[in-house]
């Protein structure tokens, strides 16, 4: 008697960690806090210039943006980062108009080293400012066109390791020299996400809660094909523009069945979405799960007064912002926990710094591969986005 | 014999045109385009101070935002609006901190006059500066408490018509005013608006547009319950968080039948999001309709310069970004169209000034109109919203 088979069952925790464990042996991000950073913190010791611009399209720049978005109301940093990640012209214009060009450090990252958005601003730079050893610096893989143009000019270059893709980039030089540039504890950073990283290999609560969160959302996902963030802070703005692009471009994709993936991401803020999203997650079709990240302590007391006008709504004053924000988070997450069929979680940041912002992504990256894992597709290729940059490319080369 | 139904058939475009027509005359939104605006005008002309702040949450700050976004990288207004649109206290402290509070005209919006978030930024607002009729305006509804506040401090007040909703409410004096008072020409806006009104009553482009676009959207929302935009420019980042507080709002509801309806919508910024999403759209399941969104001229020539670094690309030289952005997106597109079952359509915007956003704004409100008669749900009410509030509400009194 033969048998074959094509179709396949959801793998069980074990065999996945054996595989996510056979992963991390090539897939570069996994050890990526592990590594040494002490020549990119003499490199950013070093920078006198008071505006940092980096010129870096999706996986290069959304990381970076993402920990300083995070961070920068909370910090007061004595550098400005700047991203110049679009072709908009009025984009370009004012960004530039926004700086002193000559008090700038320019970082252009590209891992192919031809990225046709950051190469083209980066032409349009070169003519506008000289760029030389002392306002640019490059970090891509080696062996680029970029590579060739840094060596040529004598640039400092930083390298991205080959196994290591874009929106998986973060704890690389890729997000680690311009937020080390800016003035960011990247060390801290690394300390979140090592925390992570042992919590899980260990199988300790990060283990746990990834696994059964996976599970969860792989086993449900023909019903519940949409997952929705809601954060309490603005300053995680950058967090879900980041999320959006993780988890749309690592888990769209054909699985080994060469059925198509559903998973969906949405990136909200609490408190102002919930004046509205929210009406179409607790009337709308049950086809979403719901995350709420929440900041336990803003650490920055502003006080609703005493005895100020409007005094049908009194009961608001001695309440703090800090206390009102994470009483509405409660309050939606209260709402949608009585509907009781709405899949929800709920993750409370300790405070606003390097270390859980690190924490949060890393995790978030460890989620998205144990996930990729259960729907048996390759999390890390991105082979829908490459049609649209051919016919770029070919129809650019027709103008000449 | 008798019979009974519980089940009803997609309306034609004629009952669906006469519905709206009926509606017409009990929800306020499609006349606003109409209204005389002399007041405002009058009344912004002669503001002095230099920074403008909304205090709104939701729908009071997000139309007049997606409209100044739109346009102030390109008008030079020599007026800063800002929106105090959130409870984040660092969100709070680091707008604050931005202006001069002694220069600053203060809008505070809210329909219910009791918006817990409003009033407790005003309460807030009251003890770090007076508040007269020199810096504060209400727009509210009459009767309200905030309109007897305003009152009885003699400040100016603007109403908001009772059968006018806060998402439908741009061209109320909820948008317009500030918007006035921060240099925008209003009536242009109108002029836009009206445009779009009239093509559609009068059965012409717009009307046939729309009608067969919602159709589409309705006739296949078990299929393709994700809409998502693909906005080609910067500056229409406002935009798309009103598209996705309008689209969910209103079209997250119950039907006739109790059924819940899905459409769930996705705004996207094209060139850095073609580079992530796109893998979702191009390889994910085929559940999302795409509407890209062009400027057709950017009106601001940035050039690739001839001999720059990069020999690789030097087909980019010569190309100015408004061209390479255009490619950008018809390139997208094309990849989009060559799938062959993914339902796409294109906007192409002609500029970027105030009667242009009009349009693009009108359109879509009328669009979710006709969907939601479509649909059969009542388009204007949002209860899923409501309970999270009244639970917010009883615990913060018993806070007391």
């Amino acid at each position: 008697m033969e048998y074959e088979k094509g179709f396949y069952q959801i793998r069980s925790n074990e065999e996945i960690l054996k595989k996510i464990k056979l992963e991390r042996e090539s897939i570069g991000y996994y050890e990526l806090p592990f590594a040494d950073t002490t020549h990119i913190k003499e490199f950013a010791q070093d920078i006198k210039q008071k505006y940092i611009i980096v010129i870096g399209i999706g996986g290069s720049s959304l990381g970076a943006k993402a920990v300083y978005d995070f961070l920068k109301y909370k910090k007061n940093f004595s550098k400005k980062l700047i991203f110049l990640d679009t072709t908009d012209p009025i984009d370009i214009k004012d960004k530039l108009e926004s700086i002193d060009i000559n008090n700038t450090l320019f970082i252009t990252i590209s891992k192919s080293g031809s990225t046709v958005e950051t190469i083209a601003i980066l032409k349009y730079l070169s003519t506008i400012i000289e760029l030389n050893r002392d306002n640019h610096t490059i970090i891509t893989e080696v062996g680029t066109s970029l590579f060739k143009y840094a060596e040529s000019l004598n640039l400092k270059i930083f390298d991205i390791p080959k196994n290591v893709g874009g929106r998986f980039s973060l704890f690389s030089s890729v997000g680690l020299v311009p937020l080390a540039c800016a003035g960011v504890d990247i060390d801290n950073m690394l300390n979140g996400a090592k925390k992570i990283y042992r919590s899980f290999f260990e199988q300790e609560s990060s283990y746990n809660i990834l696994m059964e969160k996976a599970r969860f959302i792989v086993e449900n996902k023909q019903r519940f094909n949409i997952n929705v963030i809601f954060s309490y802070s603005s300053a995680l703005e950058g967090f879900n523009r980041w999320y959006v692009q993780l988890w749309a471009e690592s888990l769209g994709k054909l699985n080994i069945n060469g059925t198509r993936q559903a998973l969906t991401p949405v990136g909200l803020i609490g408190p102002i979405d919930q004046h509205s999203f929210l009406q179409l997650i607790m009337e709308g079709k049950r086809d979403k799960t719901v995350t709420f990240i929440k900041v336990a302590d803003f650490e920055e007391q502003i006080l609703i007064p005493e005895n100020t006008p409007i005094s049908e709504l009194n009961y608001l004053e001695g309440v703090s912002f800090s206390k009102l924000i994470d009483m509405q988070a409660d309050a939606t997450i209260k709402a949608v926990k009585d509907e009781q069929d709405i899949p929800y979680d709920v993750i409370t940041i300790d405070k606003i710094d390097e270390y859980n912002i690190a924490e949060l992504i890393f995790k978030y990256e460890l989620l998205v591969s144990v996930i990729g894992s259960f729907l048996q597709i390759d999390t890390y290729n991105q082979p829908g986005v490459e049609s649209g940059k051919i016919i770029l490319k070919d129809r650019l080369k027709g103008l000449k």
